[in-house]
């Protein structure tokens, strides 16, 4: 039978999501407590959404073909007895046999944060990027605006990413003042391109420092050229908050802030 | 002249605030950033609020002498060149000769978060204490209410503790469900005896976990005596939000939840 997994982590220590050798990566080790679990045979684990190394995730999908009599509550608590601290499973659940976290995800929700304040914090470092100036909200919640709808991010890939089509569709892209020196860019869309996200905010914190405008940002949604915005801000502000499946699914944990 | 500080650290690696040989603590880190800015005379520094280690502070507040010609923006930047990722200054301001940060305070305010949810939170995990059931949230509120008055303390004491008058004056204590699976107990007092806050939070984790009622905690608060609430929660998940002065100090910062 197969089972679909929410699953929590802190970027920092994996190298990414998809397992690597002799690297640390939430699959290789989400497929090591499996094994240990439901034996060898169990098969690979599958991911909703890659994550490059450092970014976090609230609620990243899994699902795995498993042979047990345990039940959901009672593979949880076998799976966290073998995980490691900065990585959990938050919810069990079975699937339908063709179930593809991947390509039956409708989508995803990402959140970047920000510290624009005048010092960066000790507690929340590891998962807000510090900008050292003071940053324009207004003017980057306006040029995030242009991010929605149908588009080809080509500007946001890199130039050395797979020749595949780079149109994705962005449902939403808010820019807001989470805390006196908190800035939080929320986007929500079917998919996004590697990197797309790291680069929109390279680009809108331009835009919030005053070294670029609004006219720039819609110039590089209407004239994608892979690599045009070549900036990439630092991984460890970006959290993955949840995947979305159609309703018959229900497979989504609501994002709890951290 | 002397300067205030306002001081932000995440507790885990400090062997607690105050300054011990050869152990890396909060005041030890500072006099040493210090002694490079200001040279070797510059005095020691005093904080307002013991903690302990693991405990964490969005608002200590420090003060010590200096003789400068910097600004207050400049001595800021200074200090924060020379100290760790886990520390830093949040605000330098001028203060009278004679200010003292622990006996002007005339509050402290402190949060202690309890994860209650059906797994840890591989990304919380350094500021919550993950209990592995689901609390009353209710029961610990009308629990908590109790402490609030001028109270001795002292079933809420080590019986090591020094002699010392063990009766404080708390302002406030609130018990809320934050998010679906985190609580918050809030507690703002004149001041604290040593662990008290831990020894509470211990106490009504009984209490929301049906081990013991509220009238078990009334009765550690009417029938003071060293040691009666003995357990103790961990430091992890306890953090100093802010210390009050008298308004012609106006030495706060808005606490910023992380």
């Amino acid at each position: 039978m197969r089972i679909a997994l929410i699953v929590e982590y802190e970027g920092a220590d994996f190298s990414g999501s998809q397992f690597q050798l002799n690297t640390r990566t939430v699959q290789g080790e989400l497929e090591t407590a499996a094994a240990t679990i439901f034996g060898e045979k169990s098969g690979r684990i599958s991911l909703a959404s890659r994550t490059d190394s450092g970014v976090h995730a609230f609620g990243q999908v899994a699902s795995l073909d498993v042979e047990t009599r345990l039940s959901n509550e009672e593979m949880r608590h076998a799976m966290n007895g073998n995980l490691p601290s900065d990585l959990c499973v938050k919810l069990v659940k079975l699937v339908p046999a063709n179930f593809d976290p991947r390509r039956n995800a409708v989508a995803r929700e990402y959140r970047y944060a920000i510290n624009d304040g005048p010092t960066h914090s000790p507690i929340r470092r590891r998962r807000e990027y510090y900008v050292n100036r003071r940053l324009d909200v207004t003017a980057m919640a306006d040029a995030a605006r242009n991010f929605t709808g149908v588009h080809d991010f080509a500007s946001f890939a890199a130039s050395t990413a797979h020749p595949v089509s780079t149109v994705r569709h962005v449902e939403s892209a808010t820019v807001t003042r989470d805390t006196e020196d908190r800035i939080a860019f929320d986007i929500r869309a079917n998919a996004f391109v590697r990197q797309q996200i790291r680069r929109m905010v390279a680009a809108l914190i331009a835009v919030g420092n005053g070294s670029k405008n609004e006219d720039w940002i819609v110039s590089l949604i209407n004239h994608p050229r892979r690599d045009s915005a070549s900036q990439n801000a630092p991984p460890h502000g970006l959290t993955l908050m949840r995947v979305e499946y159609p309703t018959d699914l229900s497979l989504t944990l609501n994002p709890v802030v951290a």
